[in-house]
């Protein structure tokens, strides 16, 4: 079964693919997808879309792990991430996939074991997690992966906290 | 040539369809497109992009006018309008159709002729220019129909203010 996570934005938006079995769960595709900034926006957005369409082609997740947008200080910003948000959505919906949206302090919780961690606590998760050498990079791809992680934690009723207690 | 103008929206999206020519400028669509609020934000989201590909579909416009969504009070609704907006410009620059963006103000000021217009003046004005019985109903698709005429009246260099005054 495989599980995409996004961590949506206009400017680099996150994703990461995981093969999850019983027995393991690994990244298969991980990274960041890119739009020029000097680009009108409709076309951003429909360059975003048209990566998004190739990584549900390519791996037909049975799920889309997405990061709940909030407000933030820079309302262009969370304009941009909200319309990129909207495109991830609506196109995993058309395809019948499940849709979930998990809030930042979820991701943390899930992955780093309390919602109060800091990005460095959920990155290094991350990389003990999917066993890489180093934590991912750029961040939003590790925050992708980690709201990914969250979808597998939660339905699979995981406490990642006791897998952090056992590594540390 | 057709214009859509689109006031956009998770719950009610008004959409108007403009059909312009070097003699005339009439409304051939008009109308809302509503979503269940009930119903999760993906599924809705997937909903509205089918409606919009119908319209796209059914009329090809030539451009797309939309609102330019700014910073509202209400954060969630601000996030619903951002993301349905989003997919409305990702279609149509798929497409490789134009999609202009105007604010609120500058369609009061095209439509109404000046920027501090009330919303009742607007759609007075919209009344008029198209010939209508009524202004259109829901506010939503009245909305729509003021947007498309500004792009008509930006790309023309049109003065609707003019054409008021000589109504009034």
């Amino acid at each position: 079964m495989f599980v995409l996570g996004v961590d949506p934005g206009l400017t680099r938006c996150g994703y990461c693919v995981l093969r999850v079995s019983r027995h393991k769960t690994e990244a298969v595709a991980l990274g960041v997808l890119r739009t020029d900034p000097a680009s009108p926006v409709p076309v951003r957005l429909a360059e975003l879309w048209a990566d998004i369409r190739q990584l549900l082609n390519e791996f037909s997740p049975q799920a889309v792990a997405i990061e709940r947008v909030l407000f933030q200080t820079n309302v262009r910003t969370a304009m941009s991430v909200a319309q990129a948000s909207g495109i991830v959505m609506a196109e995993a919906a058309s395809r019948g996939m499940a849709v979930v949206e998990y809030s930042p302090n979820q991701v943390k919780d899930a992955v780093a074991g309390y919602g109060g961690a800091d990005k460095e606590q959920v990155q290094q998760m991350v990389q003990v997690l999917l066993k890489l050498d180093a934590p991912p990079r750029p961040a939003d791809a590790a925050d992708a992966a980690a709201i990914a992680l969250t979808h597998v934690a939660f339905t699979a009723g995981l406490q990642f906290a006791a897998v952090r207690g056992a590594s540390t």
